[in-house]
């Protein structure tokens, strides 16, 4: 299927089909110069597939993990464009999940000023969320997300095929996402997930979850109201993650846990843990809620009076509420009553 | 006065009047977090003005040079606004000539994904051209603002006083740029130039070239087509300024000698001639043809058929014109014919 995502001038598709990575041409220009950024996880077999198809392709390998988004990684990806003489028309393509599309995607925006990128997201985290909506990002002294740009794609192609040989954990780890998007908007997805055969729902999963964050970053490009609550789990999630460093848990997991802390509804918190445990995700963190608090008051999100978060208090119905720092802590202390 | 450039939801006044620095609230929100950039070459006196009517104001004194432009002055502006906690709602003040706005304003445009920007430039050169039209960058690689964002201030302001101690030869550089405005869309400017006293007019001069400046803006914020007028004299004039080197001519000087190759009516080639000695500009480059054509051809702005140039037929008249690399390097070797 194809889908606007309808921005003004910035508009874009989103197509949701198998096999979509192999047939890019014509709905993306191929014939120009394209540098294909990817990381060492993605298979060789699906490089090949996307660089075949360009004309003047141009190959950037980048390690895995986080360490990625950085002004050194940005650096060199403008310096590599540079030597190839790419100009104002040429193209960038991410091909692998949120570290690479958040790289690739704010080197494609300030290059030139900004120069076209299409997404080419390989894992279920990248598929549902951070592919469309047009935020780019690098790290920065430790902060995730802290430097970056809205940039809207040109198109982001969605690729059953291309998560083929996700790793388990990975597989589920974005699900987390699909989960929040259940909670705050669409109950279906909820329902998809507590079938006995949910593995065989997963792209009804997914397409429904990014359609549903197609409409809320459509109503609010650049978050400056309702798109904020597309963090629900992600104030405590963040500092969670934040606090396990390197080797803790993953995005997914962290969000996974951190919407256990804002479901204001015993019944929903039951039906989500019952989801949780059902797809292997974690529902209990072992970290020092001390260093999660400090974590996450060092998040982009907060002032000085205190941090916006994110309740759910019915399936497929948020609100937001301003949560002083005290009153945050004191939940971060309490954790999850998990039954 | 007060011109409003109109560009949708990212409008902003230009101040233009003697003094405005002396009251930036309440045109400007300082109650709040803000980061003052500046260069060694600006006045105390003037930072202490600025900084003296922010309630929590922070300073960063960069270099004086293109050497500020950088990956890494932009990271040190970055990390300080990490480590001030500065939020989304905070504010960046860039108090300088081109190059501090134009870092300045690309800092403001990444760090989490843009916070606010105001330009108070001290230059002729930058009140009359990079302040206003929202272009950031820096340089890379060699290259010329060939990584930035188009990331609008929300306000500028021109105060003349702010010239007062610029020294002659920057003051004159500046003031290239009006020429540039007034031979491709105000023959007023020229005929300004021409006055006996057209010192006693150059607030006229300024205010009318930077106004000019803000027309075509508005018609082409993120040079898709007209914009690209603007580029007049800047084809050549990179060429020169890049071959030069660090201790070459400035910026304006070498627009000043851009201009020449491209004026195709003799009788207002004679008069801008005329106007350049009288205000002690340029009017012959001392550098390698050869040079400047290698370094012009690195410019962005070609393709692999040609450059496309600006070129002035008759008075506020401009027209666009494809050239190949041949012509282009025909052009530079036959230099300009003096009279």
């Amino acid at each position: 299927m194809e889908r606007i995502v309808s921005l003004g001038a910035r508009s874009y598709p989103l197509y949701i089909e198998r096999g979509a990575l192999r047939c890019l041409s014509p709905r993306v220009n191929l014939a120009r110069k394209v540098l294909l950024v990817t990381d060492e996880g993605v298979p060789e077999s699906l490089r090949t597939l996307v660089l075949s198809q360009c004309g003047q392709g141009f190959l950037e390998v980048l390690p895995m993990g986080e360490d990625s988004k950085s002004f050194s990684a940005c650096e060199r990806l403008c310096a590599r464009m540079l030597r190839e003489n790419f100009t104002r028309k040429d193209l960038v393509l991410a091909l692998g999940g949120g570290v690479i599309g958040d790289l690739a995607g704010f080197a494609a925006s300030i290059y030139m000023r900004g120069i076209d990128f299409v997404n080419l997201p390989t894992t279920t985290l990248s598929q549902i969320d951070s592919s469309v909506g047009g935020k780019t990002a690098i790290n920065f002294c430790g902060v995730k997300n802290i430097v970056g740009a809205f940039h809207q794609p040109r198109a982001v192609f969605l690729d059953a095929d291309a998560l083929a040989s996700l790793p388990e954990r990975h597989f589920v780890n974005g699900l987390a996402e699909a989960l929040k998007m259940g909670l705050i908007c669409d109950p279906e997805i909820l329902a998809l997930f507590e079938k006995e055969d949910w593995r065989s729902h997963v792209e009804e999963i997914i397409t429904r979850a990014v359609l549903a964050k197609a409409d809320v970053v459509e109503a609010d490009e650049t978050e400056q109201g309702e798109r904020k609550c597309l963090n629900f789990g992600h104030t405590i999630g963040h500092g969670i993650e934040a606090a396990g460093g390197l080797h803790g848990l993953l995005h997914g997991e962290c969000v996974a846990l951190g919407l256990l802390y804002f479901l204001e509804d015993e019944a929903l918190k039951s039906r989500t843990l019952a989801i949780l445990r059902r797809l292997g995700l974690p529902t209990r963190a072992d970290v020092d809620p001390e260093k999660v608090f400090a974590a996450l008051t060092h998040d982009k999100k907060g002032d000085a009076t205190g941090v916006s978060v994110v309740v759910v208090d019915r399936p497929g119905h948020y609100l937001f509420r301003k949560m002083t720092y005290d009153e945050l802590r004191a939940r971060v202390f309490a954790g999850v009553d998990v039954p």
